[in-house]
């Protein structure tokens, strides 16, 4: 132990006391990395009892899941967030788990919203069933030795690093020689000052007023603040004492306890606050506290997540203001008065005030000299108002809201409600993941597979829609959701050029419409002799957008072949003509080879009831969850505008007129999705020859993921190679997966669970349509 | 031969006689396939005797080259063209085929341009070494058949094939059951008037009037139009006669010939047109002739591809007009009248009008009627007038031009000096591919690499620089020259991503600028504090032609920095504030996990000698035939624009000021090449350690070519992963490659070859520099 006192004796306490007041307002105080753990039971909506299920099989495999776990029972979910840099990163991602967790689990089930559990008996919990023989034994060690029920009590941990650019400058500042004696040192008076004010977040954020029947040996006369946060709670037995007074104390109580048997591992020392960063906490001591594990907060009921934003960043300042304020001196009899005063305040009424014992002065004070000093934005001054109005009215504490919805001694109702509640809201917009809505449509739906089957994901740019995917060792980048190793660079260029799409199916024997390609006018003209008695697309090569597009669906005549050409060079100084083939166009999605999806896209229209207007026909159906706005949801509100009325006018109507009962009347010439119009799932009433052609199509073009763009004039005929009875009319190297999988009739088809599937072979993913349905 | 005899009575050569006139003008005439095939002697620059070395191992095995073979010995090559769908297509093929072939023989050699050979020994000729051992055997057995001297004797074979538009109208017009049958009628009487009125062409583009001593047993009186043409020629004996009434007489008598060892195989029949499209004759009569191979053109020593474009395009009309022409009644009396015209105009002197009997009013007429009745364009009427003026004026006939350079007798100090001539042009702009040079330079360059190796090329796209290119059944497509199948989709797609591209470098440990990405200006500017002491790079995200981009080389003050982010707001939404990096920019090219090149790019700049002006000094330095313009030559002309004015200035001069010996002023701030930038390869100088590293970060990165730009401060330190030595601050996705090859200073590296060889692994390729150089 020679280095530590080395390092003990080098220790200079002075230098990290008032560190903070002696740095720039420039420092980037605010710099640090969040991680958030919730615990939640899952509830059976019938009888409101634990769910009896399994874990859902939807979320693959617990031995490795990074963000869905099992906690102590079976039906006790643990949902942990990847490291986040900010305080909002970490609720996205606490809201996007919680958003699969709720769409994982049995329809019949919803996730408890508070700390305390419903109404239970100790036979209604099923231990965990983890594969892993230690946790699996280190859970009955538990239920023996604290009890199955108060295993039940759920909360969230909040995880915290300080920034490294911070945590630099600030060792810069402190004249320490070792970063590693500075960090800890630092986090180390960070946590005796939490325990020392921890009575404060108590007051505040403490949300398990009560217990149901049966939870407690005595029961309580009153309600209170938070069981949880008592010596009622889940807290280690009284002969586990841990001094905090030195890094060395601290390691060595915590190993003579597992030594002793008080506690059986480590991790079984359950203090507000937890040193982190290594297994083993004497390596701390070698190589430093990595951060700090906040324990004490119950369940926010009135949030879905459990937590909100505001109360996290008035924590990150809590704890902040922790490192401005100055450690007491006599730190061991300070805590235990901390200690007491915690459980007074933990056990007090909501509506009573902080007692007067309890220094608040000092903490608001500290709060308020930290924004004042860094200059923190206007943001701060709230959060610091709103809980200075909390220390004031104790109604407006969390317990404070809480205790007006205590009904007979019971919050099960409140429970029930607001847990169907949020299971509600996590199916509202199901196509959709939560905090990610302004990202492409199928990354967020391959987000949630990712999320779902416990593949690791990082965002590498939000809006070009780059993925980082990885499990293990195993690393795949994704971009669009279908642009992936997968594909080689070369084909979806060729793709991206019609022209040469064209020539490679054709020389693999594919059927795509006859035509040329022209530079120039005067050929494209001479070029008349071979098209004059055929139907012909005129189209520019590169435009996308259907512009100074012309169809003849019987033969031109010369001057109005010149007018197409005309009209085609505007937009392109490429000209395609082609022979316009007639029937109807099928969207076939090509995945590694085979026919996961066929669509049928029917242009924009409404279908009269005999009572209903044309604008009331298309209010109705823009009521369709499913329609929204700027490619945000799988349909697009039907928009009455010029083209629109345009096309009513021809059809002889107007928006006021009552359209007769079965009358359909469209309202584009297009069928694009983007423009309002239908998706039909037809994936399997579509004859299996065509899917296998469109698949060969795909394969003879060495494409991976693809979508087929086929015409067929009648689907009732067999496709075969030789004889195709359809034609290929453009291949997509990235196409649209959301439009396949949310359907304006149809069942629907999954597809980014399939890419997931097949870019992680390895990762057992059990495909299930319930998460995108 | 029961179907034989069938398809004979099924015959209606009626309906093909006369089928051209009953068809309507907008027949698609003209379409047509064609290909060339072209014989030349390689020649030794110092004594113009045939040369002694082998075929050049630069161009691959001749085992599979599809484009250059060698023919009888081993000193004559043969350039083939892929089948091309118009003539201008066909002549750019063999012009860069001849490019080919005359930047990989060797540098003291050309081709000779003549038919005829110079004076030569059969000492001197050597058998072609070819490694089929039935090829060689038949190349004895015709050396001793028809000694070796005659098989020396060079020409053109020109390929035709009716296009399948025009085909298929004609058939349908000509009342036929069997499309095979009127195939056959129909290339059967373009043959038949093509042997009845190939004397024609004998006048025209006959172009071996001499023959050097010792070539012929009895020497000529005169001059004539084609010894080649005539029985001087490489014909076959006089035993060998082959009908050509009926198809089933031709394949027969053709049989026959081989069984009575009068021909030792099918294609040592020599005739001046020959049926084609299967490997035994007699396959035609149930597969039908798929086109027909001209056999008659001697190589005109005008031209560096020894045919012309008007000759292909006449020699297509006159084809044209043998269809629409009556085939004579008693047609093997009508040929053998035919063959000793043909005879008659071989061997007159080339000053001579065609004989009386010629009926050369016939041909006219017809080729006239043509243009006529189908409105061909008046390019074509300037043809026919050009052939008329040949008639009328036998000195403009090839013979007749050729006739004034016959000197003593001989042909052969003109064929020497058209013969370098055409060499050296082929040198010239020698980074080019001759005909392709609207094409990116990397592309043109792995075009010529294919070629010159024997991998089979088709341009899919020419504007977008997109290439098919195959071996047997293993097909690559290439864009751009570096975009193919050995990249996965999503890597470049990573790599155009600058902040993606940082993330994946330092997430695996790779020196990437410090750096953060902003969305709006608050946050940009709160950032402040952590780079208020470095120096600084403020860019917009996506732009990349350095708009919006502001350095600050040491801190910035908040004030600049804010303008300096207003600046690049403009550009973009998203911003980058990077660190900013000090020391010299280098390119590192990347292929399969190995450092192929690296480069120095400088700014444009002129050094003093003197005398000069700057004006001067930039003109001068202009002349380097890599200078040019538009990308379309490896470096930049250096212009005196406004750029540069200022800059000079700013240095103390104007553009007629006389600079100091060895001074040097940049003209530009930036060290592109495409601003008139130096580009120095450095890969032979540049500390391996860096190679690696470079190599390294582009594997970490999963590309497979990929341009790494590394800023070194001192490239006398080592780099390594630890401690790098220097920063990467960026990868390319699109790396030029020629700027690699053609330098302004250093030797210059070959990119594309090694593309190539990796692409085709299977395919011997001899990587040289020779090429290139």
């Amino acid at each position: 132990m020679y280095t530590i006192t080395i390092y003990n004796e080098a220790r200079q306490p002075m230098h990290i006391n008032q560190l903070l007041q002696h740095a720039n307002s420039d420092l980037p105080l605010l710099q640090a990395n969040f991680g958030l753990e919730r615990e939640s039971l899952r509830i059976n909506k019938t009888n409101h009892c634990l769910a009896q299920t399994p874990h859902p099989t939807a979320l693959g495999s617990r031995q490795f899941h990074p963000y869905i776990q099992t906690d102590y029972s079976e039906s006790q979910m643990e949902l942990i967030t990847p490291v986040a840099q900010s305080s909002k990163e970490v609720l996205r991602f606490l809201g996007a788990i919680t958003d699969v967790a709720e769409r994982s689990i049995d329809q019949n089930q919803y996730l408890w919203p508070l700390s305390m559990p419903p109404q239970i008996t100790e036979d209604e919990i099923e231990i965990a069933q983890l594969e892993d023989n230690f946790e699996f034994s280190y859970r009955q060690y538990l239920a023996k030795k604290y009890g199955k029920i108060l295993q039940s009590i759920s909360g969230i941990h909040y995880n915290m690093e300080l920034g490294a650019d911070l945590m630099n400058e600030l060792f810069e500042l402190s004249g320490y020689q070792s970063f590693i004696d500075f960090k800890n040192d630092l986090y180390l008076k960070v946590a005796q000052n939490f325990l020392n004010y921890r009575w404060f977040l108590t007051y505040l954020y403490g949300a398990s007023p009560i217990a149901e029947k049966g939870f407690l040996n005595e029961e309580l006369s009153q309600a209170v603040r938070s069981i949880r946060n008592s010596h009622l709670g889940y807290v280690n037995t009284d002969d586990v004492k841990v001094p905090f007074d030195s890094l060395e104390n601290y390691v060595t109580s915590i190993e003579r306890h597992v030594e002793t048997g008080a506690l059986s591992a480590e991790k079984e020392f359950y203090s507000a606050v937890r040193l982190r960063g290594s297994k083993h906490n004497r390596d701390y001591l070698t190589k430093g506290i990595t951060y700090l594990e906040f324990r004490c907060f119950d369940l926010n009921p009135f949030n879905n997540r459990g937590i909100t934003q505001e109360t996290i960043d008035s924590v990150h300042l809590f704890i902040l203001a922790m490192l401005w304020l100055d450690t007491p001196k006599k730190l061991n009899q300070a805590l235990d008065k901390a200690q007491e005063l915690n459980e007074k305040i933990a056990l007090s009424h909501p509506l009573t005030k902080l007692p007067k014992e309890a220094p608040v002065a000092l903490i608001l004070e500290a709060m308020e000299a930290l924004i004042k000093h860094f200059k923190l934005p206007s943001y701060y001054d709230d959060l610091l108002t709103a809980i200075k109005k909390q220390v004031e009215n104790p109604k407006l504490t969390l317990s404070g809201r809480l205790f007006e919805h205590i009904k007979h001694a019971s919050l099960e109702h409140f429970g029930q409600q607001k847990g169907q509640d949020y299971h509600n809201y996590a199916w509202q917009d199901y196509y959709a993941l939560k905090g990610y809505e302004n990202m492409e449509l199928s990354t967020q739906m391959l987000l949630f597979d990712a999320i779902q089957k416990g593949v690791h994901f990082e965002i590498l740019d939000e809006n070009d829609q780059f993925l980082k995917l990885w499990h293990n060792d195993h690393i795949e980048y994704v971009k669009n959701g279908n642009m992936t190793s997968k594909d080689n660079y070369v084909i979806p260029l060729a793709m991206a050029n019609k022209v040469v799409t064209k020539k490679i199916l054709r020389e693999n024997g594919y059927p795509v419409p006859a035509g040329a390609e022209f530079d120039n006018k005067d050929e494209a003209l001479r070029y008349y002799s071979q098209i004059k008695n055929k139907p012909i697309v005129i189209k520019p090569k590169t435009t996308n957008f259907g512009l100074g597009i012309s169809i003849f669906e019987t033969a031109a005549s010369h001057n109005d072949y010149e007018k197409a050409l005309d009209i085609a060079f505007i937009e392109d100084s490429s000209v395609l003509v082609e022979e316009f083939i007639a029937g109807t166009e099928y969207r076939f999605f090509i995945l590694d080879g085979k026919c996961e999806a066929v669509l049928l896209r029917v242009a924009a229209n409404v279908v009269g009831d005999g009572y209903s207007t044309v604008r009331q026909l298309a209010a109705q159906k823009n009521k369709d969850p499913l329609r929204g706005r700027d490619h945000r949801s799988p349909l697009e509100i039907i928009n009455l505008g010029d083209i629109e009325m345009l096309m009513l006018q021809q059809e002889g109507y107007t928006p006021d007129d009552i359209l007769p009962k079965d009358r359909k009347v469209n309202l584009r010439g297009n069928s694009n999705v983007s423009t309002g119009g239908d998706s039909i799932d037809v994936t399997e009433t579509m004859d299996p020859s065509y899917k296998k052609l469109a698949a060969d199509m795909a394969t003879a073009m060495g494409a991976w993921a693809c979508g087929v763009d086929l015409i067929i004039p009648d689907t009732h005929l067999k496709a075969s190679k030789e004889k195709p009875n359809c034609t290929c009319i453009e291949l997509n190297f990235n196409p649209s997966m959301y439009m396949h999988t949310y359907c304006y009739q149809g069942p629907g088809q999954v597809i980014t669970g399939k890419i997931l599937a097949k870019l992680f072979p390895e990762v057992p993913i059990h495909l299930t349509s319930s998460n995108h349905h």
